[in-house]
């Protein structure tokens, strides 16, 4: 695996929601960030602006100045509105191109398609990395129900309530107790961390299941720090009961074939984000997740990673005590108060692989 | 919606079960079929090949003997081993796109997508419809929510059970009483039935149910026979605990909004086709698709349509009693007893629209 040194591109927009994935890749990332563009923000360090991320790095206003921190690649950080590229990320793209910088990017848009960025790639001997498309991927086979490592799927309660996270500080917390953990990337932030995976919710319909079959096997192929690796942490997405993200949901609940899931929730919500669908409540939550689980390979919720971010602590206590009232589940906000004490209440519930259901013949 | 005049490609092949396709659309599809191409049948009918499908077209044994029947489109109506072209066919497809032929493909390869087929087309005037690709769709969006029509969706124990079949043969009961009901298409045999549709499976994952939606807003814009279609009845696809398949089952379940489900199943099947994943009994298949359906908007399993296709009467009839025994549902084989009696047994549990869950703010 390459190990990049990123150049963030984020103009105007470094300490904006909008650019979560840089936030992401800086907080959790494998591959280094060595500086990011943003004028707004130029002279002082990622530290200064965001002090939660911890992060030295500095913060330029242009992609020439960038390059004296010698980076290997460009990561476009933001998802501007509407998905288009504003023409004034297009020269600072193409100066990255011609000091070939690699091109990431989880734009909608898709860089390489763009005929006079590839040309230009091509001719600068460097190439566009659009994370979001995805390979061409076989149907689900069944092989993912034979791999020796425990699966561990997160699944929520909606999208965008912190599936991806609890599943990255849990692969920390695990690492932390020599377990040889990793985290296994279904979306383009993810992907943008680990520096591999499938943006599943991108794959024809009919072959989702198999990219999550396909990411489990490529997450067991290759050790973990010189160890078979023993626990993967699948990244779940969107929700059940999701009018329009449930199928990924599904093609990961069936795909990734997990031995138990981690239920995801945020605290404060109530509805399905941008619909009026009511959220389900907790034990509805696991019952639809372990029965659909249970008509394939069974797998029981063994623990509630809860978000509060936006309580004071002591609502925040009171949901997570809530949580544990409502379900007899260890719950917890993993951010909030470390992954460990979490982790250890639910290592013990994932147990032994479960088998899928066969007909015997 | 044109109305085209087929001639169905089908070399060597008309009488097995690889042309299936070309059986649907003659046995239940709204453009003519004009002549049949198979060398192996020359000089017969269809009928006197395929009594069950009644009908008197001639099979001839090349596309330019079939060109004297004034067909308007050629119908590729098998599907080859592997996908591929044959280097045969070819020059058949090529004689007719000289011809000015519209060329309608289920195939996995894309005509369109190959240039000097392309080229061709153009050069004579014509065009090629690939019915699985899909048009680009845009996110669920809960307009279906709100459409007048009754939706009935038939849902399955697995793929390749009947599922169209017996939606199409209720759409018939449907309009021999009177109702202006209309067949949904979901997949490629009953796009090319229907002339409309988007083949689901072929739509990326996050697509999907906003492409159900959309079928049913498609649904409803047209009249039917000069009045507004009072009973929408969508093909399902999968099941809901097929492996691979079951994320577009569920994209249909939340995105075509349901108003009532009709469960298929194969009488003599036990597992899920090509896996070893057993089949859910009756009373678990009604549970999880109402429970799922019941997250987002409530849709009650109204019947039971069996396929008893490889049973004896007797057998056929003890199965019929048994799917009634189990569940208190009406349960019949539409086609094997025709759709009538089980649509005037399910037509007073459609009921009622339901309305979807929503937060009171």
């Amino acid at each position: 695996m390459t190990v990049r040194r990123y150049l963030v591109l984020a103009p105007g927009a470094f300490a904006s929601r909008s650019a979560k994935t840089a936030h992401g890749v800086i907080a959790y990332g494998t591959d280094a960030v060595v500086a990011v563009v943003d004028p707004l923000h130029a002279g002082k360090t990622v530290r200064d602006v965001l002090p939660y991320l911890a992060c030295d790095a500095p913060i330029v206003a242009t992609v020439a100045l960038g390059i004296a921190y010698a980076p290997t690649a460009l990561l476009i950080g933001t998802a501007p509105q509407g998905g288009a590229l504003p023409p004034e990320w297009r020269a600072e793209i193409e100066h990255a191109i011609d000091a070939r910088l690699e091109i990431v990017s989880g734009l909608h848009d898709i860089l390489a398609d763009d005929r006079a960025l590839a040309a230009r790639a091509e001719a600068a001997g460097t190439s566009i990395w659009d994370v979001r498309v995805p390979p061409p991927t076989p149907l689900f086979s069944g092989a993912a129900w034979d791999v020796d490592a425990r699966v561990l799927l997160t699944v929520g309660s909606d999208c965008a309530v912190g599936k991806m996270t609890a599943a990255l500080e849990l692969v920390r917390a695990a690492r932390d107790r020599s377990v040889a953990a990793r985290f296994v990337p279904t979306g383009q932030t993810g992907i943008m961390i680990a520096g591999w995976g499938i943006a599943i919710d991108r794959v024809i319909a009919d072959f989702a299941a198999g990219a999550a079959e396909r990411l489990v096997l490529e997450g067991v192929r290759r050790d973990v720090d010189g160890r078979e690796p023993e626990l993967l942490v699948v990244e779940g997405q969107g929700g059940i009961n999701h009018p329009a993200y449930a199928p990924v949901t599904l093609a990961l609940l069936y795909g990734s074939a997990p031995d138990a899931l981690v239920l995801v929730h945020n605290a404060a919500r109530t509805a399905i984000d941008g619909y009026d669908t009511p959220l389900l409540s907790y034990r509805e939550l696991i019952r639809t997740y372990e029965m659909l689980c249970g008509s394939v390979k069974p797998a029981k919720v063994v623990g509630i990673a809860l978000n509060t971010v936006s309580l004071d602590d002591a609502a925040a206590r009171a949901a997570i005590a809530d949580a544990t009232a409502q379900t007899g589940l260890p719950a917890d906000d993993v951010v909030r108060y470390g992954p460990h004490r979490f982790y250890d209440a639910i290592a013990p519930r994932i147990g032994e692989k479960t088998r899928p259901h066969t007909v015997i013949v």
